[in-house]
């Protein structure tokens, strides 16, 4: 019997959109205010969504506070209040669009849970920009 | 033409999460504040989504007053405002986790519904801990 | 690499659900107090799902200024603020029912679209009633 | 001892801005997409602050279910599926902006309400416009 | 200058709509499903208002991180997944009305909160059921 | 006949707490991750409340697309996609916590706004926290 369990987590962060790649001029007409020299930001809403099977025993697919300080530990700790652009390994040299940083969240969390459960990862960058990964068709 | 609908419903009940067939010291263990012999509470949103061919007199897939009836007939008058541990022949022997609550709902709701609908049930225990059965992938 | 990005807008119309085909006794009752002949209205919250790949240069699906203006000139342009009876081509002879709108608002978004990408449509019509096109098994 | 219970109930209507007493050129230079002559609509969303003292024996300053039948005999039942410009008697020479809602609300539940309670109701017409009265200094 | 600043804080527990010096007749009529002896339970949201001046070197009212520990260890790790009427000491005797429990906040964090700042309580037992003390005219 | 009218606006920011008179020492004791050198930013969600007559024949207090117009020219253009810190002139000297914030944001408006009107700010750093001036007691 699986069922989708999914956990809600907070966290704010500067970010630049930025093509190190790219000439400033591009990066600009390309990014426009997003590509802000000095940063903005965002609070981002996190949703990750693990399907498994229920425990029997303790009816659970997998213990929610388990689940919460896995996010709290690998994510939370690695980008709330941090500058995604300068403060971070993952996105010194990727662009920490919403689509990315998705991403490489569900690259983290996919190494610290079980492989028997499948993982899918909602990020709010605002309440009006959000985005899913992996897909569902 | 299939489109999927969804209805939000609530209700509010007291529970605790508590597997009789094992020790006090267990139950404690495993579920720790969410075992408090005396129960706690929550707000449950319920999301009811049925999907169907659109009716092209109607277009409808299914009349929402019909679909609310349905839902405030065979869940609400049921589980809002009651103990779910000791109020329902439901959860008398299985843990009332998020979990089970939703796949409960979802057999009640089945037999209740025409055959002719794919039905799927979203509960929100709090705004940051939700379940959905049967899971998409 | 695909992701969804959802972009989500907002417009406020009046309308009547009604079959031109039925006599205003039919019409009263099936549809209820929402065949109320001088109109009631709502806003509706529109959410739009874009599948696509992760454009490797700018980290981008779509650029969600772009995905918000094709919505803006082809949905708000149209929608926000009318009476969808009785100022729109659309739904002249069309019930402007949830799934009915939705399903157009997915017509005219797929003709705007690259068909590289996957398009789907979330529409609530109240927080508590709402559809999605096409569907999702 | 004095608290304040608040109630949030909600209605969906159509509605037009508009002057009975300009001509349609200056309805529309003023009110612009408001005042279309077919109308458009709104989900209102409306919260109605009630103070008073706690009873000893009840812990209640009103019985809520009380307060949320007042409000759906005589606010909901008169303008939830209406149009209110065509179909109420409140609005046939009043415009129906927000703030006149409003303060037609107020002047409805003061009747029905015992005058030992103060009374303040607001409304919101779409998420981002909302408003209140009386006024709090 | 002052301003006010606000902490929302959260927690979940059952409880009963009970006055002891009634008959369960008299309760059950008075009260309806709302006693029902073997509790039910919410989600409250807690919303601390603190008025004060804005410290000239810090630019804060109050230190947030130190008003959301006030609020934990005075008010979540008491009420949080507890039966209000069975589990807590200000309840045993008094009935945990909406009223009530925003009363008896109040009281406690008053007593841990330096006597400089104002202080007002807002408690959601629903979405649509909240109260505030003191209150405001 | 005065009533309050809100309108919602919004602008993403970066910004990092800091007094420039303080040692790097003390503003990472006080201040902590918040401090961050490299900024963190955040969704601000600003609610601006202007009190005023209502106009006989308009049915309006102001005109919410003027009151729109005015937040978006002095507040978003100046603040939106924007280092608080590092980029605006209200911020170089001033410590940008959500309580200076508010009140440069009513310093602003109050100049632009007519004087018959009662303006009132309120501002969401987080949905968890936020500040309102001036204080209502």
């Amino acid at each position: 019997m699986k069922v989708a369990v999914f956990r809600k987590e907070h966290f704010n962060a500067a970010h630049q959109l930025h093509n190190p790649r790219w000439s400033d001029e591009k990066n600009e007409r390309v990014f426009g205010k997003c590509n802000n020299k000095n940063f903005h930001g965002h609070n981002y809403d996190l949703i990750v969504r693990v399907i498994g099977e229920v425990d029997e025993e303790k009816g659970y697919v997998i213990d929610m506070k388990e689940l919460s300080d896995i996010i709290k530990e690998n994510i939370l700790d690695r980008f709330d209040h941090k500058n995604l652009n300068l403060d971070t390994e993952e996105f010194k040299n990727l662009n920490p669009s919403a689509e990315n940083i998705a991403i490489v969240i569900w690259n983290i969390l996919r190494q610290k849970l079980d492989i028997k459960y499948d993982l899918k990862i909602k990020l709010y960058e605002t309440e009006r920009n959000f985005v899913e990964y992996p897909v569902t068709n």
